[in-house]
């Protein structure tokens, strides 16, 4: 593989401009708004699939949106590779605040991406970070190099929960059959320094609603005479945490998993400063768990967060209402160990339980998934960290992302395999926020990485 | 006046009709996507007082919309009336809990209004209740006998504070000298029980805004490690009432006038069922502040109500978003002594000295008005009294109001007259919620009470 650098160097062009088409079809699985766009994006993957050089590809139905399937099989005795990555994006709104619209992609250099990152939604998360691994392989297929089998399962519905992905692999075992799922939808630490993330955290997403009157009312006639589902609700939603920021849902905290104090020193050693954190937000403080600094509350620790909240008059100027109904999104983050589907219900029960005689309060589960840990002594953790180590010039650090990608426990459970987060983005690239962005360095330097992958696994296989 | 009642049969038809042509007119002031509308409104007004009588009419040009003026002056030795009255309309949303469209008007029967209501968005708030003084005053030109002089203010910004009709009054004393202020935009006990309100709540309505980060951040990166602004904005909100539902903003209490034990026990005379007000809005329990029985919470107590609130993502499914900005709508309701201003600048202050460092925070007055009592042994109370009394067979009640009409208490300080609130909307109208409607018993029977008005007004003055 030594001319790889060389190949992508002659076709950073195609490699860019093939990324852009895919880029300009807002796939947001979220919005049903766009359902005909996710479609055009699978059978855009699926083709890409095919050109590159797959033997088989095809569109597999599932009770939502279709899974990009497709397969190289170059001998049976070799090991497999399952290449998992999405195709859906987030939704693009607040729109007013993108400087250029979120699926119309720009080139534009930034301090961090003196070489230009690619703007659009969707460019690092995932179909950027997806589109590498169309590319390595291509590049593996060209030049003949292709040490072992290779299967793609791209998605749509990623960012809703995946649960058609679940419906599929549970019923397709043997056919995803493979030694090592690799998924590069995290992040790095820095251009300069590559990590590897090693632990996911798992996720409870659901939406409340509070009901008051049977109708909404004019404030001032039953002003302060019935509950506002308004004021209730932020009182019901303030009363999830306590002074410390600890969460107060019985039970929440039961099977969370301490680290030592060793483990705990081990990851102070990332590179952080709070200043510049706080810079880059704009913030003048943090605000956390008590007991715990910004680089543990983000990943060892559970969180709950109100993702949305609407209810009453939101337009223009100004409307004396008393809401019939409010509404709010809440999410949590899991950490190894915690039970989505358990954390659910305790939530569900404990958010009925606060609810004032004076309204009703309807829990609506939406998704959820597990958290995971992959060990760093496993074959894949060492092949893709001595790949790092060749194109970047230093060792990969083992990273816990506070992010939840729910299905790579539901793979270890169903497929019996380990999966190894290959991660090009920065935290700087505002995934699922306004602007977001893929430097073409990192993009390229996946392309250039992945390959030396597959040949590290397949040599420490043997 | 012994042939109201007959002018009111023979005419009814066309009465309904051309309140229906006034209703279909969207003229929502609080959307500017509504303006030309709101302008189409005030021209129609105008041409209806012109067709029932008046000598002279305008539109006045105004920092807003404009003011419809007009006048039937027959003997500057008589009494003047001013009758006041708005043309601007509530928001319809939420549009799609309308049973039939807020601006295609339609008649149905209710349990209420076995006659049938007129269905539309301000078909009682205040068209309807506007429009009676125009047929009545038409009624008193075709027969003659019109007692007094008249003149009709009629603005376009009372759904949004007034702000125009403040900034006329003060440079208009003159021309709008009266003798007593006449208007219809409140509401009596029930068909059988006419009540006249004489008082009303002031009004302090604001908008918060609560900021973090300086972007949308994803929840699983970022998730407990920073403030997220709307859970700060819930525990803000949350902390404004205490455990007793009193307000928390320190010297929001100072001025308030405290009733009588005598004073409370007459206005305890009211019928009143707690069963049928809870059946009626199909909740539970009621919730209020401790100490204080229902018809008190919502008339002689000051209260504090979210009327909106929005932050993070909205729609349809789950996205894992940290929002930047979180906003709310609050409005305070006032008693008689309570400034609105001191008050507003009170919540400021509070509101802004308890947001955490990890946020900040803006808040924005949007409008307000003063309280307002008026006394029972007035000429203006005791002829509108006698004019229920006529047309109703019973005495009216006198009532204190949950509502806000600033106003009131502007023309009392710019046109040293008082204000008789002849209201003939029932609280079950639905003002600005879906579905608001308008009796067609109460319309015309308010259109048979006011010319009695005139009349016995005119004679308590001789």
């Amino acid at each position: 593989m030594e001319n790889i650098k060389q190949y992508v160097q002659e076709n950073k062009d195609r490699f860019i401009s093939e990324l852009i088409e895919l880029l300009k079809i807002p796939s947001v699985s979220a919005d049903s708004a766009y359902a005909h766009d996710v479609i055009l994006t699978a059978e855009a993957v699926k083709e890409s699939l095919e050109k590159a050089g797959c033997d088989f590809v095809e569109l597999c139905e599932t009770p939502g949106y279709p899974i990009v399937y497709g397969e190289k099989m170059i001998d049976k005795n070799l090991p497999t590779v399952l290449v998992y990555g999405h195709y859906d994006v987030q939704p693009a709104d607040p729109v007013e605040l993108w400087t250029s619209p979120p699926f119309e992609p720009v080139i534009k250099k930034t301090e961090i991406h003196p070489e230009g990152a690619i703007f659009a939604r969707g460019a690092c998360d995932d179909k950027g970070q997806m589109y590498m691994h169309v590319k390595a392989f291509e590049y593996m297929i060209q030049n003949d190099c292709l040490p072992c089998n290779v299967k793609f399962m791209i998605e749509g519905e990623e960012e809703v929960g995946s649960k058609s992905l679940s419906w599929f692999v549970e019923r397709n075992q043997e056919k995803l059959a493979n030694d090592v799922i690799l998924i590069s939808d995290t992040g790095m630490i820095s251009n300069t320094q590559p990590s590897i993330t090693t632990g996911l955290r798992g996720l409870s997403y659901v939406e409340v609603e509070v009901t008051g009157p049977n109708r909404d009312l004019h404030s001032g006639l039953y002003g302060g005479a019935v509950a506002n589902p308004i004021n209730v609700l932020t009182k019901m939603i303030a009363s999830l945490h306590d002074e410390n920021n600890h969460i107060t849902v019985p039970g929440f905290y039961d099977k969370v998993e301490e680290l030592s104090t060793v483990e705990r020193a081990e990851m102070a050693k990332a590179p952080f400063s709070l200043d510049n954190y706080k810079k880059a937000l704009d913030i003048d403080e943090v605000e956390g768990e008590a007991g715990y600094v910004t680089n543990e509350r983000n990943s060892i620790r559970p969180t709950l967060d109100v993702n949305g909240i609407w209810g009453g008059y939101t337009g223009e100027g100004a409307k004396t209402v008393i809401a019939s109904k409010a509404f709010a999104k809440i999410s949590m983050r899991l950490v190894p160990n915690q039970d989505w589907e358990e954390i659910t219900q305790l939530f569900k029960t404990h958010f009925e339980s606060i609810a004032p005689k004076s309204v009703k309060v309807k829990v609506t589960p939406h998704h959820g998934g597990q958290g995971y840990v992959t060990p760093i002594d496993s074959v894949g953790y060492r092949a893709a960290n001595k790949a790092y180590t060749e194109t970047f010039g230093v060792p990969a650090i083992p990273v816990r992302s506070g992010g939840s990608i729910p299905i790579v426990a539901l793979f270890e459970k169903e497929l019996k395999s380990k999966t190894i987060l290959m991660g090009f983005g920065l935290d700087s690239d505002a995934i699922h926020s306004p602007n977001e962005h893929f430097g073409i360095f990192n993009y390229l330097k996946g392309i250039e990485t992945i390959p030396l992958f597959y040949k590290y696994f397949v040599e420490m296989n043997k």
